[in-house]
């Protein structure tokens, strides 16, 4: 195992500052009540591109050598990880590549195009994305930087509870972060191991899409399949890095339903008038349904990212 | 005319200081492309009850005399200022009378009553509403606060102003604000011609809501009828406190169309992630379309408000 240590999420945190908001950390009376605990949201739905993959995404491209950055990088992500790439790697001058499928959505579409990068399109199936995105690198020489198994992926989304350790004051009982493929939860799980060691690090995942959970319990990588849950940022399976991570420092994977998921989100653009997506939700929901599990008053929450199709919102049928 | 003095407006923001929030001050570097400015937005989305008025409010309920003040408070706005007005004297400990037309919507009267208000239905006409007002003043010996021609009320508007001014480095060109009684550009524009002389101050109005554009040229308070717009908190005439600071301190109102408030509004959502109500929108609506009319590169906009009915997005059919 290679597990992030402290050097290198500070590391990361330098080389990625002048490109990346430090965002704001906000706390909520209303939630505080609810919740019976002092809540800490770091605010990463504020990020540059909408998202902390703008972190892990601008570590990675800013750690090529420059004979290596200058032929690009490539993705096959077509959510934020794909308009993080792109936007890095438009800060760097150099091209990106990203790989989607034909259906995706023209609002991902359009965003991905937005910040730079050259679209490929491919069959919406797992093998015709791999040949494709094989094929890109193998043409280019683009170096493929993956959405959330990459070292330096990971480093880049520590530095988001590297600031919430920093900005808040006294120490948390515990950091929650929202679990897709393990790229944020593992590199907060680092960061916070090494800075803060006495603070437990929870994740939260949709109960439809809770491979993360199962894979603790049986000690090995699960697949998550084809899960259909409102949270889309978190619908893939671990990764042979992030999955040891995981296991090391992750205290507790805590899943919870898509209507508390649902319940969570708007609860936060209610009372914190602020957007997030339905993936930052789920340590909020996990908090709120799940109250027992989650040890400690003092409890600080990663929102993960704030891209959200405003023509359909779930709780409008 | 009774023009609050920078004394008064300080005394204001001294007084609310413990009660109410100071609300940051946020930047988009997208919208700054766009607008071909820096635009610097005082969130009083993120103020207590979730709009300016808490700062009226509580200065006027904060004001009043011991004996006074014991006896309660009273108003007739079904909106954000008996959301305001309730909070604010819970928070003195005394009651707060709200009179509101039977047919208003069931979440604006829960918010009212979420506070801590009681509430007194009324029919939905205009004399009905001050009937009941005048009726329920005369039973209990509350305190009449006006949502916007009250001085005390004015001065608390005009803090906003004050910190948005101490928090941006150097001169602001111009100060927008939307306009519906006329009590936050009122205040704004006694705490700018104060503190930042130079500083224009531009109302921004709904072209479907235009008296204070009207009333301007005209030189006295023409009624505001009974409007149609989606900004529903700019749907009420000046008063006779309000509309001589205006002629007085205000450049010039600018009107949008329905569509352009929309549009704005979305625009906030989605680029700045938070969430705001459609009248906060009217001033970004005002620079994105009719720039020409807005003098100047360092722009000042008071987002006043974030309470939305979630389940009715004016974009969503």
């Amino acid at each position: 195992m290679n597990a992030p240590t402290l050097e290198e999420i500070r590391e990361a945190a330098k080389r990625i500052a002048p490109y990346v908001y430090r965002t704001p950390v906000l706390t909520c009376a209303s939630i505080d009540a609810r919740c019976e605990a002092e809540v800490y949201f770091k605010c990463e739905n504020f990020q540059r591109t909408g998202s902390f993959k703008m972190r892990g995404a601008s570590n990675a491209v800013l750690s090529l050598e420059e004979e290596v950055a200058i032929r690009g990088v490539a993705t096959h992500s077509s959510g934020n990880h794909g308009a993080a790439l792109a936007r890095a790697a438009g800060i760097r001058g150099v091209p990106a590549y990203v790989v989607m499928p034909k259906n995706a959505p023209s609002v991902k579409r359009e965003a991905v195009r937005h910040y730079g990068a050259r679209i490929i399109l491919c069959d919406p199936t797992l093998e015709a994305r791999e040949e494709t995105l094989a094929k890109v690198v193998r043409e280019t020489g683009a170096s493929f930087v993956h959405p959330y198994n990459d070292q330096r992926v990971i480093c880049g989304q520590g530095t988001a509870a590297l600031e919430l350790l920093m900005e808040v004051e006294g120490e948390l009982d515990v950091v929650m972060a929202p679990v897709g493929g393990g790229g944020l939860v593992s590199g907060t799980a680092a960061a916070v191991a090494h800075s803060s060691p006495r603070t437990r690090v929870i994740g939260a995942e949709p109960a439809n899409a809770d491979d993360a959970y199962r894979s603790l319990k049986v000690g090995r990588i699960l697949p998550a399949g084809n899960p259909r849950t409102v949270a889309d940022g978190l619908r893939t399976s671990l990764g042979s890095l992030t999955f040891p991570i995981l296991c090391r420092w992750v205290e507790r994977i805590v899943t919870v339903e898509e209507e508390a998921i649902v319940q969570a989100m708007r609860w936060i653009w209610e009372r914190m008038k602020i957007v997030v997506e339905p993936s930052a939700a789920v340590p909020l929901a996990a908090l709120l349904t799940r109250r027992e599990e989650i040890p400690g008053r003092r409890i600080g929450i990663i929102l993960s990212g704030g891209n959200v199709d405003l023509d359909r919102l779930p709780w409008i049928p």
